[in-house]
């Protein structure tokens, strides 16, 4: 249903004109991602500044019958927070919810608003003496309302878990305007079904998420970082096994990266270089850390790397001597989104299988992709702790974009359904959003599906939740 | 709906005459707890012995609408395992689905069924170089489905997480006899909602869990053990964080407990002894575990010590010297519940309040049941990392037992309501079963236990699952 005047007119009693945004130019902002690759209408865009706003609004919609979509730093990749092209949509951004309400050092944990971008709540932990793991790309401008929504990963995940494992509690207002006040700061609390999790990674179709109570660390003082070559994935899965039983965790990352994704960083990105004089077939970049300032962790790796030597898993390696050094070497695993957008249209995938089974992913859909589609160039990189591949491909040199992207499809269904096979996801990190949700239908268990939209009916029985995202549009 | 001739005749057919118990000697054992607290009748216990056989069984039940108690080994605290008295429910068993299915060391995972004892599942780790760290008083005879169905806690949480975070895949038989087949081993998987989070702790009431994939750890090599005096629960609040900024996750255990606890026990264990001379009010079990052989933790210990002293936490303390001295300082604290049981009737709780205001609530908590209670003999001790308290409850010295049962629930009312003013759990880590369905109806928010009702009734809208197990009966 569209928006009439009433309506647009009792919201704004709710939030003011500061949290009101109609003017087309200024709404642009809000109606396509980061990566323009997204685009929507809407009829309105609302900012509420406090739980009680958002709660308001969400029940103004809800009377109204109007379909709302939460929206955070707009960084997905799945177009989750983009309204469709109807232009009924509102747009109902988390951005003005930007307190830190409290933390607590001696519970470790902190409590903040949906709109904190990610950044300011790692330096809240920092300048508390704490850390606060969760590290990724967009974590400059991502809300933590956005991290919560879609289970956010990133390179930290290894050692301390998905945004899931990160939270305690939440504050989420429910698709009727009622919120309901789950801030609790527990480790333990079993008084029934854990709601928080049926929230977690919904992408806003069961409610909107607008504070958390989230778990801190203590800050690390002692780090070692290491560029190894190895010959093949399944020397990574070795290695990775023996540094885990080595270290435990200390191993604060492991980044795997084909030669493939390295040439194109040294080919596009400024200043980064070779770290090894032979080319080698695949890297590992490996992250120790430790509480214990000055900890032995150059030696604990030099050993591991004695070891990793002889069974031939590793065939050269450096370790960075500085804290630059470090960072140059974290540039070439960072790089290579970026980089790969400079040769072409390419295809981005974020699947996830058992670490035991990368090696045969691999190997049987390189072989399947070339022999189907010759000359891509398989870009493959990512999170091997958590069997996480950003299984990337970019078109071969000399094609047409144009023939590539008629084949874009096709490639697609070849890389989820080896996923599918090795009992994989077809979106580790990423979500689903308004990008996957149909090969989420192909992929995924059909009883599963079906429990979900039990759930979304059960919790949003008008379906005024964030539509067409998670499920096929009609399908909720 | 009482079970007639053909129905079981149905049941044994999918399960054989062993997988049948009809012997009122033989059933006896599955109507009863192992401490006799909660008694009940059964039409027949049914011993299925694969996923498909429960699946069957289930089915069958669902159609003739006999409701069913799924059990594992029967040490449940809160009656969740146990039928009620009409004599018309089923008693489904698992303790027959006994494999480990696969150990697959390169992804860091085990999957087993249901039936799985824990010490079982723990020794197969062991063998495999790796570590499963759920640790509770029960596991050599408690049942990793019965720890799924609770999500049990113990004394490795503060490290490793409850029995929900040490999971990544389940399979479930639903009420009505599918089964979900979510047995993924995957660190990431973002597609949709994390349905197995709606299993875990649901105490079998949405649906029958008969296998996970769980995660597996490294081995530790390295152990040091402190016993250390303090002089109030604040000094052990601190205590915990300064030792955790400077040790992280080499701190596997962290147990708090009052000079009346161990007072208990050296009055009630045969062999215990007070490691210190002196008597101090309060004292915590200090445990650092490392993957690295030789790790100096008892230097690191001492260092923290060092400081604690300085700063008034700790009055004094001992090292464990051996590992028979480690074992003496666990046995101090893993006796303390049965001690209890030689001081006449006792009061068990099993809150958490976030870790920071575990003082206050010990102080406020104590002052209100002397008041109201003088004389009760309060036994505090717990995981303190965890913020979960044992806050039992012994008579009076020289009170008449009857005098005090008389008192039980206006002594058990004082503390929930003290755990629920300080945002606390009533049920930290034992779940609601039988006993507990009441006070969350009184002590948590409205709004969840009616969003609970709703998944309830969406999952198991037949209400055959468990019945008058986490919700009150008849208000599923």
């Amino acid at each position: 249903m569209s928006l009439n005047h009433e309506v647009i007119q009792r919201i704004e009693q709710v939030v003011g004109a500061t949290g009101l945004v109609r003017d087309p130019q200024l709404m642009r902002g809000y109606l396509t991602d980061w990566r323009n690759a997204y685009q929507g209408q809407a009829a309105l865009v609302v900012r509420p500044a406090t739980t009680e706003e958002v709660a308001e609004v969400v029940r103004i919609c809800h009377d109204a019958q109007v379909a709302l979509v939460p929206q955070g730093g707009n960084t997905g990749l799945c177009g989750g927070s983009i309204p469709d092209s109807s232009g009924n949509q509102v747009v109902l951004s988390l951005t003005r919810m930007k307190r830190i309400r409290e933390i607590d050092l001696a519970n470790e944990t902190i409590t903040v608003e949906a709109g904190v971008i990610l950044q300011q709540l790692q330096d809240a932990a920092s300048q508390a003496g704490r850390l606060f793991p969760l590290s990724l790309g967009a974590e400059g401008s991502c809300t933590v309302g956005g991290n919560l929504a879609t289970n956010a990963g990133g390179t930290a995940v290894l050692r301390y878990g998905n945004m899931r494992e990160l939270t305690l509690g939440l504050e989420v207002v429910l698709p009727d305007g009622r919120v309901w006040n789950g801030l609790r700061g527990l480790r333990k609390d079993n008084t029934g079904y854990d709601l928080k999790h049926l929230f977690i990674g919904s992408e806003g179709t069961l409610g909107i998420i607008t504070a958390a109570v989230l778990k801190l660390f203590p800050a690390t003082h002692s780090t070692a970082t290491a560029w190894v070559a190895l010959p093949s994935p399944q020397a990574a899965v070795d290695l990775i096994g023996h540094v885990r039983s080595l270290c435990a965790d200390r191993l604060t990352g492991f980044e795997m990266m084909s030669r493939q994704s390295l040439d194109f960083v040294l080919d596009h990105v400024a200043g980064c270089t070779d770290p090894l004089e032979a080319k080698h077939p695949w890297y590992a970049l490996i992250e120790l850390r430790d509480t214990v300032p000055d900890a032995p962790l150059a030696l604990l790796l030099e050993n591991g790397m004695a070891h990793a030597f002889e069974q031939g898993w590793v065939t050269d390696a450096v370790l960075a001597s500085s804290q630059a050094q470090a960072a140059a070497l974290w540039a070439l695993r960072e790089g290579i989104s970026e980089a790969q957008n400079h040769e072409g249209p390419s295809l981005k995938h974020d699947i996830s299988v058992p670490v035991s089974r990368i090696p045969e992913f691999i190997g049987r859909t390189d072989k399947a992709l070339q022999q189907d589609f010759p000359g891509v160039r398989i870009v493959s990189y990512g999170h091997m702790g958590d069997g996480n591949l950003h299984y990337n491909i970019s078109k071969p040199v000399g094609d047409a974009d144009a023939s590539f992207k008629a084949r874009e499809h096709a490639i697609m269904q070849v890389i989820y359904r080896m996923t599918s096979i090795f009992n994989g996801s077809i979106s580790a990190e990423h979500g689903l959003g308004q990008a996957k949700p149909d090969a989420a239908v192909r992929f995924k268990d059909p009883l599963e599906i079906e429990l979900m939209r039990a759930i979304k009916r059960t919790l949003d029985p008008t379906g005024l939740m964030n539509p067409g995202k998670v499920f096929t549009v009609g399908l909720e």
